[in-house]
């Protein structure tokens, strides 16, 4: 017994490599991106009544994860990658079913001739991401602040202060005002949550790191007491 | 594009068919049902952390609602069934992809040498449903109680008051202690709920409906102000 599916659409985000996204959705607040909703999904009419909903669950394939083989335990990294839990009882993306899902909030509905867009804030989603589905979010059926027991029941504290080296400084301010106060917060809230994995954090001796953010290379250092963002690099497209 | 999933586990529930299943997970507390893990998932390192969790997400396909047509628009019964909107903007069964997700209490994990079951509450999961995915529920990214604009924003209004005639009552008086008080108040909630779908509702002329609910046969009418159990027949397996 098995279930095929198709796409109904792809996310277009920020994110482009793993390292780096957010390990639930929200976290990252100004994280945005779009859903482009695919051929025959992209009609008006299957949207009719989203525009007045402010959140969206987004269920979708965690399609950097796709592997033949599952194991039942996962290490998480907010357990500090030592401990394993069972597979079931963490978000990982490495289960046997890589699916996912995210509760995001929705900003607007572009919709054109040939295209209709969600655009979204929040997302903890890679760009390329097949979305399988969307539903409003129900704070009824949804929203249960008090359940408990998880080895991570609350947001991860966030890491040290993120300061900008005067190149980093030069380069954002080289932008448009808008552009550069978002890439500014995006960048602040993504080292604000130390991206790095377990095996890196374990590591003393790696102080510098890179990532492909949007359309550009980041680099940043750790520091005693500060994340230090050394350079902001175009990608030349 | 299209990926395939198979069930890591199965519902045995006492929703024996779609007429009468609570529209959302935790509308009737009482409903009960066991998700039995299906090999190689019955692994007790699977759930390893499970055991300190309350909420759990199900994902799961509604396998009764597979069509190979999909419609853009559908008519919730919320809205009395006779306002479309777009299926995306639904939580309906019937949507390009049948993909449920429910979030539901764990009341705890039964393993011997051959299973493993995981006993659960509060399902609006019919008998049979394949399950894709389970994961713990994490409040800081899935509960957002102040999500707003869903055309269904609150729970629904509990119906009638509901009633058992004397046969109801004889029949629930002749089981164990236990089994007539569970019994009683699923039968209770799922009737408050008023399962009718929108075109019964609308059909005054029809106050007679019965559904299969666990292993009996439930009867019941609708009367002025209040909805009276008429029979409670058990089904010969």
């Amino acid at each position: 017994m098995s279930f095929s599916f198709e796409p109904i659409g792809i996310i277009h985000s920020c994110f482009k490599e793993k390292f780096g996204i957010p390990r639930q959705a929200g976290l990252v607040p100004a994280a945005r991106a779009s859903l482009e909703l695919l051929p025959p999904y992209n009609r008006p009419e299957a949207v009719k009544g989203l525009e007045d909903i402010s959140h969206l669950w987004v269920l979708f394939v965690f399609h950097q994860c796709l592997r033949k083989e599952w194991k039942p335990t996962v290490r998480p990294p907010r357990l500090g990658g030592n401990r394993r839990v069972g597979v079931f009882a963490s978000r990982s993306p490495f289960r046997p079913n890589p699916l996912g899902m995210s509760a995001v909030e929705l900003l607007s509905i572009e919709h054109t001739e040939n295209s209709l867009r969600l655009h979204l804030k929040g997302v903890d989603m890679m760009d390329g991401t097949p979305v399988l589905d969307i539903k409003p979010y129900l704070p009824y059926a949804d929203s249960l602040p008090s359940a408990q027991g998880s080895f991570a029941p609350l947001a991860p504290e966030r890491a040290q202060t993120v300061r900008f080296s005067e190149p980093a400084e030069a380069f954002l301010n080289s932008l448009d005002e808008g552009e550069a106060d978002y890439l500014r917060r995006l960048i602040v809230q993504v080292l604000e949550q130390d991206p790095r994995p377990a095996y890196l954090v374990n590591d003393a001796q790696r102080t510098s790191f890179g990532m492909h953010l949007c359309d550009i290379n980041l680099r940043w250092t750790l520091d005693q007491g500060y994340t230090r963002v050394t350079s902001i690099q175009p990608i030349q497209s």
